[in-house]
């Protein structure tokens, strides 16, 4: 055995600005792995991004990427809309897959993706860092415990401004899957799940082209979800406020959880219990949000469980991300699509 | 002139929880006011509440109570739906009118109801007393002074335990207008149609019947509504939470502004400015809601202004409560009609 073998060589599809600034750690930070590939459509720009993360190859396809024998995973951050063909080619490449969110713009292609993994016998994951937050975790295990008793009511306050340097596609481009739903909601939705265990099967919702997103793009949005426990949520997501903070609330018969600052890539909030004795700070163990769901996945390829966020749970946050999109346009409440594929 | 004419007596029309905990006190705390009178359908229960308040006269029918010619005002606070007929006789009998909330089950009722109050040149008003705390009132001064930019959000938390004592037709009276919309949000829709000065022109919402109510109503609602001057406004309203506290924010483009323990019928509550400078406390003066409320309805029987909130605020917030009513059973936003008075 050499030492090469002993290093599952990671491709980065995308060049993107989320790799550089947590992705290429967390894989880095796990024992026998390294980022050696990246894929840029611009070579000029790959190169440049390689040699500033310490990386060996830059790529300007795909292919070429796939191509590379000491490639054994991927991880995709391009612009939705390129997901679906990507995936497919790395399925077909026999690479396994961490594949940002949404997965796909529409349910039938993110469905082909996950069977094309499925069939390939690869690994595929979905990048919701929210649900490997230890704030998430412990809000999940109180209500699990009953510290609440039965939930009643879930508030997610995710209305953001969104920084300069990201202020591009997210704002003016519906064709790859733009505007604050399908980049903000959809996290709301797997971090509520999550934390319920419980499916939503309803949605309703209003939003707002206040000043940012044009090209008939929302940047905020207000939506409430029905989930098949009886829980209803309420979701505020956008891109154009800087100072409403955000959080998550659980409320419960006989108490309720407060996150404050929780709704974050970082490892950082707070969480409060309230009950018939009072509010109580409740105690955090921080850990790396990427770096857990990175670690997850490769313990998964080592045949050592599931990624902390399947391909399955990438298909149902982004079919009720598009039920929330379809009722803002319709004006009607949407059912939430099950996936068919358990 | 004699000292009785310097004095007005108010009849009590129900002998309620609301009118011994607040409503006599803040008749009496006005110069030249007094209650004279409580109509009870139970003469025994008007009489034992007559005499608790030192209330002079107790009657068991609206029509005894408008012939006592010490009865110049009425305040009415019976249940819903009985409020229409009521009305009609006091303004018949020539009387001024302060109604609690919502004037009646449905918005003709509310218009006639308004329509006759004119047509006999006495006052009316709706008892919303949220527009009257110091807290509200301060946000409506930050808001058209610029100080979060241009609004964009609201999000009004109302979810509170309906304790014990009421815990009565709210719960499983549909004919009399029971429910966690028309009790709660009703008074949501107020306090944002005063803050901005704009009136809501769609709603949808999701009701839940967790554990209290009965009769298809619900103890449980989350809402959105649009208002004409772009603002999406989330509103969560529940009688059955015992510890998620309440409060009100208002998110601009350049700042928000916090309220905590706010939406209560007394004069509680913080407001915090957040902008580029930090949050700061915002200093208030608080006085008594009811007072205030009760204050603006006797200047306006000497032609003094108008009540702060009017018979058409009160056909307005009925208007838009029903909306997110009927939006529970159909699914559908529903558009908010003009009450077509102005």
């Amino acid at each position: 055995m050499t030492i090469e073998n002993t290093t599952t060589g990671w491709g980065l599809i995308g060049a993107s600005t989320i790799a550089s600034e947590y992705m290429i750690d967390a894989i880095r930070a796990q024992a026998g792995h390294d980022v050696v590939a990246v894929m840029s459509s611009s070579l000029e720009r790959g190169k440049a991004y390689a040699q500033k993360n310490d990386i060996e190859q830059a790529y300007d396809s795909v292919e070429d990427l796939l191509n590379d024998p000491k490639v054994q995973a991927v991880y995709i951050s391009t612009t939705n809309e390129l997901h679906h063909d990507q995936v497919l080619a790395a399925a077909a490449a026999g690479k396994h897959v961490l594949c940002e969110k949404p997965l796909a713009l529409d349910i039938e292609s993110a469905k082909r993706m996950v069977k094309a993994c499925e069939d390939a016998g690869v690994v595929m994951a979905t990048n919701h860092h929210l649900r490997n937050a230890a704030t998430h975790r412990k809000i999940k295990e109180l209500v699990d415990g009953g510290a609440i008793g039965k939930p009643l009511f879930a508030r997610v306050f995710h209305a953001v401004y969104l920084p300069p340097h990201l202020q591009g596609w997210r704002l003016d481009k519906p064709q790859a899957g733009g505007g604050v739903i399908l980049d903000i909601t959809v996290h709301d939705v797997d971090v509520l799940r999550f934390i319920f265990g419980a499916e939503p099967v309803e949605a309703i919702s209003m939003s707002q082209s206040a000043s940012m997103a044009q090209e008939g793009l929302e940047d905020g949005a207000m939506s409430v979800l029905r989930f098949d426990n009886g829980v209803l949520a309420q979701l505020h997501d956008a891109f154009t406020v800087k100072h409403a903070g955000h959080g998550i609330e659980i409320h419960g018969e006989s108490g309720s959880i407060i996150g404050r600052n929780v709704m974050s890539q970082q490892p950082v909030g707070e969480i409060y219990l309230r009950d018939e004795n009072g509010e109580q700070l409740v105690d955090l163990e921080p850990e790396g949000l990427y770096v857990r769901g990175v670690a997850s996945f490769c313990a998964a390829l080592k045949g050592d469980g599931q990624p902390s966020c399947t391909a399955q749970d990438g298909i149902r946050s982004l079919a009720t991300a598009l039920a929330v999109v379809e009722s803002c346009k319709t004006g009607a409440a949407v059912a939430v699509p099950g996936v068919g594929e358990e």
